[in-house]
């Protein structure tokens, strides 16, 4: 999906943290943008952290980049891209990804050559991709006491020295089973290569439109991964553990006690991320899990 | 989604060949349908194995089925269901599954209470389900030669003591991966509880409309499974390996050359199941996959 | 191995705790053994807890036991097993498995048809097996701030909210590798039926003499668990993370911190496992993981 | 274990075959060992392969190079060795493999550098690592129709267009399983990097002394790797399947039928691999397998 005549006026600025170096980055692209007649802001947190390097430019709220921005351009890696897109889901803000190390899963513009890239998708050769996100309600005795918003997983888990979990877990009202190991990930496809491709999952492709849940060490050897309808609701409650959390993205928790219950289901907001018109997930995949890599370069019996 | 008006005249009956004392089952199935006012026909195959028991009963082609029936009622296991489920596919005929041994994933009502059951269901009281097909055309050259359709999977694989076979993997034409393993299943979510899940694949929900793909012991540890759309065409070129075949459902077949292609998609076909008001897609998993059955009854270290 | 002439005079008892019920059956082998002439004594913590029940018989710790008991029989699961078996070790005190539930991995007579089980055993007529034991030794700036003994495994692994650990691993003084993950089990052929296992590990005999380290939803997906001779040495360094804890059988625990190494090797001392004569590994394995229970009554396509 | 004081005088060359440009290599190998004052001598197949290029060097069989060599050096790469090292088994002929392309598990000297690393191997500085072969024999109605001996696997497996194939397995004639499967495989720790792992087997240390034993995409899910002690007799029964065959590293094979019986063991003979003083098996483990190399570069959430 190819938009042509796009038309951005005002760029918000999203920067990784305590990144050695990355004030030059943010300068030059900064001066790129500006001299090309765009109207630069700076997130909140990167105005704060970038000050002593940068004045002159408004920091803005989320909300407010909601309201007045076309577009954010995130430098950073994939945690810094989770962090802004998760904020920015209510305002459905178009992202775009310039990654600073090696290429994340879903920064996918590398710093060298950023400028003739960031040209052409100003002028509005870029590929528009939707991803869901999850939203999680923690219950307890029926009331909500934590919400949380998820790009990549929602994950139920024990403490280190608390032994296995006991979870059960109902899909759309139906019960499914009670299941006892380390935790459950129930995860979006854009975390499908994150966590839950560590504890066995599947990839999922983002078009696909589907929700992966992943036991963490199951006690039960076919308590395999499952990958559900984006529209299901799923609940988890806790049956029995101690020292039992759960995360979104590992950056907002609550703590856990039995017969809580966390609800999850697809968030109404999504994220629009923009990438590079040759753009394939595919060749995504292919780096990142070095495809075409074999472990012996002269396969199994050569 | 339960239909309470659906109005059956004419029933066909398929029944799994060679199946010891199963006439007498199907004796009682015909004389409660027809007592109940319904014309009971036999599928073709099924009016051969069955000749010298009956007599009387009109013997119909799947097409015939198509054209006369409103419903077919399958008695065997999930394989006798597979066979006339992908024969019937153009024809949209409704499908009812009696599992003539122990409960199948798609044979869903046990011989035992069967009555009970079919008499709630054709006075309109069931759960009816679509399944997705896969269609795959072999070319070679560029000419198809053959032309498969598959209910559960579409399976590439080496023979015996062939040694790795080396695949190329695009979807919708984009470049996804040259892959050296045993072979590849692209599943329906009805095949991910068959050969897919043996080779590692994850459960995929009827209703999510996907299709994964699973590498058959994979060179590369990397090789995951991987969830599609529904909608992605699956292009698999043979680029290196002896005795190569194609089978889908396990029932039709060919064999492959280097540079032959497989093209495969969702069929515009699709099946429809008709469940018992009270079935559950998670029951079914549950038993099956004897969840809630813990290796040790106690748990890890109690 | 059947040993043909062993004499048993005393036999200690040990059972475990809050078990409803649980005093009958532990009379009925008091006065079993009495009624044979043997001598029983309670190990501490069960005197303890079934005071209520019993009076007359002598009280013993583990060392008492070492010194002055033949043979001690666990009544309980496999975790009642496992503490016993570890406070025993250092004695060579043969054990014998007195299962309450479902048959155990190591507690293998069913309480119905025990005497005439024992009456055998006690005869001499059983199958002696070995067991090896972990030690393992938590090193801070150099000195030992822990030590541990695991008949299972030895565990370290991250708290609930705390992402993944970086571990470093060397064997036998030999780098391996740096890992990130949840954590990395090291584990007996004992423990590869239990935590083990539910993290993707293989079965290892008890006869194989092996340990099997086995990471916790690893990042590289090409860390699979590895086999390792009885005799390694393995070093685990906390490279980083935070709220990282040792446990050894889940039953003693230490904090760590980075820099922190964890010494695991073979303990000198090793568990006698007594067995009925008809004993088999197989067997065991075969009843209590299912196998010949199929997923699908009929296989993947019949 | 480092043997300071070997002494070589024959050296016998085996090398891969139609591998384009091997000759120049091959010669400066001849050059620099006749120059250290040692006889070289062909492999009788290498002899013919190379004919061409070289004259006035010896051919040998196996046999001969049994009596009479000290040494063998294998130019190719792990699947020349493969070869080499079960034809040289029975002779205990000590084995040096220089790599043509990429470094293999199993021949470690690259190219580049060798005379360097030989010449010091060739004066008693290397390690000496043993490895374990497994020798199968074929059992039809009680008569013996095949033997093999295998450095990596035994695999019994069906044909591509077959389904499922149930087979018996005992250990040490003590019942197992019946399993249902694509094949089962038999391997050593040299084969646990080979196809065991990609059907998702452990990897076993050399010095370890077991047999792994993975099921190819096996029906039960409990049906898991399972790694057994060296000395075990395996025994694997056809029960059912069609177009089944036994082979042996890929090299040698037997068509199989129902009741066909292959017993399996440890082979009296084994392989000596000599490796450069500094070789160690985890950093052979760590650059064939990619470990150290994250799917993504920063970690899961950062």
């Amino acid at each position: 999906m190819t938009t042509k005549h796009a038309v951005f006026h005002t760029i918000a600025l999203a920067v990784r943290k305590n990144t050695d170096g990355i004030a030059d980055s943010v300068g030059s692209v900064v001066d790129f943008l500006q001299a090309g007649g765009y109207t630069v802001v700076f997130e909140e947190q990167t105005a704060l952290d970038l000050a002593p390097h940068f004045s002159g430019l408004r920091s803005m709220t989320a909300a407010e980049i909601g309201a007045e921005a076309d577009l954010a351009i995130v430098m950073g890696g994939d945690g810094t891209m989770l962090g802004i897109a998760r904020q920015l889901a209510p305002y459905n803000v178009p992202l775009i990804g310039i990654n600073q190390g090696r290429l994340g899963f879903i920064t996918d513009i590398p710093l060298e050559g950023m400028f003739e890239v960031l040209t052409r998708m100003l002028a509005g050769s870029f590929k528009a991709e939707r991803r869901t996100l999850l939203e999680g309600s923690v219950l307890r005795e029926g009331k909500s006491i934590h919400l949380g918003l998820a790009v990549n997983d929602v994950v139920v888990a024990r403490g280190a020295g608390a032994g296995m979990v006991e979870l059960r877990v109902d899909v759309d009202n139906q019960f499914m089973y009670n299941q006892r190991s380390d935790g459950l990930i129930i995860s979006t496809a854009t975390g499908s290569t994150a966590y839950a491709l560590s504890a066995g999952g599947p990839l999922l492709h983002p078009a696909l439109g589907g929700i992966v849940m992943v036991p963490i060490a199951p006690h039960a050897l076919s308590n395999r991964p499952i990958v559900l309808p984006e529209s299901s609701e799923i609940m988890v409650e806790i049956v029995r553990g101690r020292d039992i959390s759960v995360n979104f993205d590992m950056q907002t928790f609550a703590s856990l006690m039995p017969q809580d219950q966390i609800v999850i289901r697809r968030s109404p907001h999504t994220i629009n991320f923009l990438h590079p018109e040759n753009w394939s997930y595919y060749n995504t995949l292919r780096e990142k899990l070095h495809w075409n890599e074999y472990p012996s370069g002269e396969g199994k019996l050569s």
